[in-house]
């Protein structure tokens, strides 16, 4: 405890925070859901990168638990999580580290939507003599990659699998153009696309005579919209944990479920423009504008004091690489707060996953207060 | 050299390439227009952020060099660097660390533009008995921070570092709206502006009769484009090393001149829709949409072949956190390559700076081959 800095003024900005007992809250409403809809739930890691938001995030279990990257999986599989999702399709090349990590005890999956890559996998399978577990990835709602549950191609590549010494693991699908509409009761229809379609996907592989135990579904807005999951086996989300401006602005939460913070110092003002100058710009923020097609556009940031109280309509409206540019949202009539050079704020980000992404870590306040308590680690890179 | 892979196809995607005979041709010509211009040339090593590009930018030397983060100065000090400038606004807490680097044989210099940061280096010049050495930002064109070359308020400061215990060295402008306009015409008028502005500004504190022996002036394209540095001393520049799509889009160089790819592997195909998904997104390319207001827009990056050649139109016009979407851009006749699952391509990227700092790293390519020569780990965060 000696190295970590026990207050907010002590840390040098710009730097990351997370308030955990928000993270426990939207942490506990997904479980809670995913109770209430009898499946089981294999959270995304890729918001948080770091055992110890995973501790909460798995509830001190092993999994199961979803990855974006080979370099995550073998990250959070030293780490102890033994169950354990590559939820991208599959590059060749890449069945080489899948098979280390399997060796080392870890039962890693991945995903896969061709012939091509459902060879290679049986082609490995045999190679090792280990069968590598694949789910093939169905298209729900055109977002990016799958296949239509009713393609030929999809019981093709199921037998292809089974018969091939790999382990036709399941069916999986991600409703990624639930982002784009607003609303419980619009992202129950993506949720339904999503469950509908990967259950009927199931349904014709089951039919063709083989094997097909998992149905895999998932996205924050579909996992906290669903009416029904019926014959759905895991839900996937991973953003839900910390939420973003993003999720606020298409009703997933509210700005006050926001758990990941950045903490910056005011290093100017240009008082004829109405700008205040901090020392955290899109290097700290990430360069995510995705709330500029919102209702609300927030601009880099929504900007609040370092005790987190929102200022009215403060937003990072500019930024440069290690510059922000605070000033009032365009139409409002707030007053542009007086903060004095060296005033620290803290910053909502657009994006909790590309805003983390530039850190190596976050400092975990004191819940309430502007203490701070340790400093979970993270990892990036590939 | 045994850790380092010897070819393209022996890495895991994606990963970050650099061609080092591109990046030598980049900044060998903007070293001959420093020396015809007679200016000292300060390179900025925020887009490289590593010491082995910092040896070709510094021509093997140990500065004049300008840093971003005070981060980059303590690693770039460690490394060798011993003149450096801190470009971004002072805040007060963080001279505490300038003073420790200072008291190292470091030469750190800040910058500043008001009474309360002049006052809190002084006061911190007198603590440690070491005058720490300030610039004074002018504001060439209303791009971010900085002070009218006639603001009473830049001679208050002037005196306030030289009588104070600080050192004055000198004023500095930052042309940053020089990237919205098209050409070295355009680009000549905002350098003209940085020159005009910061030397009357010297002017100003000289007339005073306080000290303001640098004048320092930059931007890529002011650079590329000034055609008289008339009264100033030294040239700042930072991306011209690798350049990028942005900087081609702006004309300050040609697509052949760019020195940073991605390197990323087709992970599958929607063909209904005429499109290869990659396992590289916004997470390896950085959110960065520099070029969507441009006259071409680049999407998320122009994609070649693994030998460096561009694919025609060819452009990742989607992105997700892990999965590129590339097609043929809008309004083009172009047709799609034929790329199969598992085929390496290289993505050149929006920003320079913005792109790299998602790495530990630079794969460096032998020139004109897809091998490799060499890794050169590069740094991040503050």
């Amino acid at each position: 405890m000696t190295d970590i800095p026990r207050k907010l003024s002590h840390l040098q900005t710009p730097t990351l925070l997370v308030d955990p007992a928000r993270l426990d809250r939207n942490v506990k409403r997904l479980r809670e859901r995913a109770a209430k809809l009898k499946v089981k739930l294999r959270p995304h890691l890729k918001t948080g990168k770091s055992l110890d938001v995973a501790r909460q995030v798995l509830d001190g279990g092993a999994g199961p638990a979803t990855v974006s990257t080979l370099a995550e999986a073998e990250y959070f599989a030293a780490g102890g999580v033994t169950d354990i999702l590559y939820a991208v399709g599959i590059a060749p090349q890449k069945l080489e580290r899948v098979a280390k990590l399997r060796a080392k005890g870890c039962d890693l999956a991945v995903l896969l939507d061709s012939m091509d890559q459902a060879q290679a996998v049986a082609d490995k399978s045999k190679e090792t003599g280990d069968p590598i577990p694949a789910f093939i990835e169905i298209d729900s709602d055109g977002h990016r990659s799958g296949l239509a549950p009713d393609d030929p191609a999809l019981i093709e590549i199921a037998r292809c699998l089974h018969e091939g010494g790999a382990e036709m693991r399941g069916v999986l699908a991600h409703a990624g153009e639930s982002y784009t509409v607003s609303g419980s009761e619009a992202h129950a229809e993506f949720a339904e696309l999503e469950r509908s379609m990967t259950v009927k996907a199931a349904d014709n592989i089951r039919a063709a005579g083989i094997p097909c135990p998992e149905v895999s579904v998932g996205s924050t807005p579909t996992a906290h919209g669903a009416q029904s999951l019926e014959g759905v086996t895991e839900l996937r989300a991973g953003v839900y944990s910390f939420f973003d401006l993003f999720m606020a602005g298409i009703g997933v939460c509210t700005l006050d479920d926001i758990a990941m913070t950045v903490l910056a110092t005011v290093i100017g003002h240009q008082k004829d423009k109405g700008w205040i100058i901090v020392d955290a710009g899109w290097m700290a923020m990430s360069r995510d504008r995705g709330t500029a097609a919102q209702e609300i556009d927030q601009g880099y940031g929504l900007v609040a004091d370092a005790g987190g109280e929102i200022y009215p309509d403060l937003i990072m409206s500019g930024a440069n690489q290690e510059h922000g540019i605070l000033s009032i949202r365009p139409g409002s009539t707030a007053t542009l707060p007086d903060l004095a050079i060296g005033t620290q704020v803290r910053i909502l980000p657009n994006h909790a996953c590309a805003t983390a992404a530039q850190y190596s870590g976050y400092n975990v306040l004191k819940p309430g207060s502007t203490e701070l308590s340790a400093f979970w680690p993270r990892m990036n890179g590939w």
